[in-house]
This record gives C-alpha cells, sequence and structure tokens, in this order.
C-alpha cells in the first residue's frame, strides 16, 4: 500500500539557521520559507535526488508542533510521509487493521495541497506517520 | 554535497512485530531479519520505491541503540542517512564548518558494506544524521 517517502519532518529551533546549514554546510538545494498558518508551521524544504526534508518551526498560536519543541529544544525528527494512492481506502485498511487515525479521521488538506491523515504513533513504534494522496 | 537520503532508520521494540505491521498492514516490501553483530543491531529493510527504511533492534552486549530504546520505550525515529561521494572530503568539510564527528572521526564500514560516519545531532537541530559513501 505505502509507495514512496514523501518527506522526512524535523521540528528545529531557528529556522534560519538550519536552513543556512543545510544549504551551505551540508551543501543541499533549500526553498525560502513558507508560512502556513493553517497547519501552524513555517517551512523549508530540502531537496534531496529522492526525497525532501521539510524543515519545521511552529507559527502563531497553538501550533501542533510548539509541544514537541519544548519537549526536544534542540528540535529533532518529527515525522516520515508516505504516499498512497487512495488515501481513504488506506485509512479505511489501517483502521480495520486496528490503527488509530488522529484528529475526526477524515483527510485534511496538507502542506502540498493534497489530502493528508495522520496515524497513531504508538501504533506504529513510537513513530508518527503521516500518509498522503499524491 | 549531501546526495540521495539512504534510509531512515527506526528503532523498535519488538522486530517481528514491526516488520509484520510494516507488510501486511502498510504493505511494503520488508526484507528477513539480519543480525549485524558488528554494529550491536539486528536490522529488517522495508523497501521503498525512492529510498529505504530500516527497522533496528538491539544484538548483543553494549548496542548503540540500547540505550536510545531504553529511553524510548515504544520505539522511534533515531537516525536519517544522507549519501555523500567522497566522505573523507565531506567529513573534512563539515569539521571545517564546526560540525563534531562521532567516534575517532574515521570511517567505519556500515550495515550496506560501504564507509560511514556520523555527525552529532547537537550540531544538526537534534538529528543524528549519518553520512554513506555510495
Amino acid at each position: 500500500m505505502i509507495g514512496r517517502l514523501n518527506h522526512v519532518a524535523i521540528v528545529v529551533p531557528d529556522l534560519a539557521a538550519a536552513a543556512e546549514t543545510y544549504r551551505t554546510t551540508l551543501g543541499a538545494k533549500v526553498s525560502d520559507p513558507l508560512d502556513l498558518p493553517d497547519h501552524g508551521v513555517t517551512t523549508v524544504f530540502v531537496e534531496l535526488p529522492n526525497t525532501k526534508i521539510e524543515l519545521l518551526h511552529p507559527l502563531g498560536e497553538g501550533s501542533t508542533i510548539a509541544k514537541f519543541l519544548s519537549n526536544n529544544a534542540s528540535g529533532g525528527i518529527h515525522h516520515v510521509c508516505y504516499e498512497v494512492e487512495d488515501i481513504i481506502a488506506a485509512r479505511d485498511k489501517l483502521k480495520a487493521d486496528g490503527l488509530r487515525v488522529l484528529g475526526d479521521g477524515e483527510p485534511k488538506i496538507g502542506a502540498h495541497g493534497k489530502p493528508v491523515l495522520f496515524l497513531h504513533p504508538k501504533d506504529l513504534f513510537g513513530t508518527l506517520v503521516e500518509i498522503e494522496q499524491v
């Protein structure tokens, strides 16, 4: 069912510094920062030849990643995102197998303008997993 | 400098259960478990179309991931691995830019039979990064 690894999301305490390190020290292609107020994040995309790293920083009140950053002051790897062809079929299969879908269980439009869902990390070995219909 | 994302490593408390979930629930192609005593891990490779997930479990005494698992009983994302063309040139550039290389600073032969180094997570926003010469 799962296809490509769409991205790895890394929460960072200083987005400009992290973007600069990925650009100049790691030598990667790095986007300008993009505010996504609906998601409570500002993101910088690091484009690798086969996938993306998404550097995330909280934006606004009640950002879902603010608590992660307060628990992990240096930052850290937040989630992985796997692509699926049909997010409703994927969700129903995962739920039938006992995985919990976060929120109200209905897909939201994610940072790339496509439907996404998050799965409970306790059901996937401590890993927060996003699935995205591509 | 960094190229492809070679893999994402996820430490899990029960390797057989995790492999089975990735195979049957997530529908991915999953390898048999492989003991890597020199690295203190047993690993299962999850093959995605564009990269790999490596499920890791401690093997033997003094495994470097045993402490991670004792701190994260459910498991969690342990590191990301970026490919480089020349690991010595990469190491020297990263050190010149102030990043700390773990261990004695000399590449070791990694789980794929190729030279690897790990970079200090405090220098990369809480993310443990492996570089691998491919």
